[in-house]
């Protein structure tokens, strides 16, 4: 069964279900910053997952990059499956701007994640959800 | 017509041709590092490509995945395409291990690179082939 890795429960906010993942919102106001993860039990690699759920997965990276670029007009998206830490199958769609804390650098560890207020959390949800559906 | 962006050829030796991609090794043995760059002119987000394209890139993360795993079972593939410093549209994929200079960080900016020494590449490459064809 499913169930989504406490550590990426504790650091983001669901946003909506595709048909494949979950869709988060890291709670770091510092990037516009979305996670998919495929709801699929014990899925670590993107080879894990059978061949339609890794063109799935292609498909939702590209449905999350078209709505950001539609919200945010970012420079550039940044597409990352890592999970070094957390191994569970998760991937990284971040919109970057070329004044944003890391530029041009990768995101993970540059600056500390800033919470978003309970104000801004609610505007950015409602921007995103607008676009991601 | 698709061209080569100067920095990558500058950083990468060529491994072989895939349907979409041309498959380099980047020249740091501090980690197995491929990059993945899909042979389209003016290709710079994932969603640039046409959707055959974007699921044959999938297909060929996946072989490359594999065939890393095949090689040198690492702990985990890191893939991710940034591009922030070269636009053109690239994918690394990375066999980390959990003894290397970076882990549990991403790779990028962790230690400078450290490039082959031509025995060393010859065998990497020898390797590689093997198993990416």
């Amino acid at each position: 069964m499913f169930e989504l890795h406490q550590r990426i429960a504790a650091d983001t906010v669901p946003v909506t279900e595709w048909p494949l993942c979950r869709v988060l919102l890291m709670n770091d106001s510092t990037y516009p910053w979305l996670l998919l993860v495929p709801r699929r039990a014990g899925v670590v690699e993107i080879t894990d997952l059978d061949p339609a759920d890794q063109h799935a997965l292609l498909d939702e990276i590209a449905r999350a990059s078209t709505a950001l670029r539609q919200a945010l007009a970012p420079h550039r998206i940044n597409v990352a499956a890592l999970g070094n830490v957390v191994a569970q199958l998760h991937v990284h769609v971040i919109a970057r701007d070329t004044d944003d804390a890391a530029w041009p650098k990768p995101v993970w560890g540059a600056v500390p994640a800033t919470p978003y207020t309970p104000e801004a959390l609610e505007t950015r949800l409602a921007q995103l959800r607008a676009v991601l559906g």
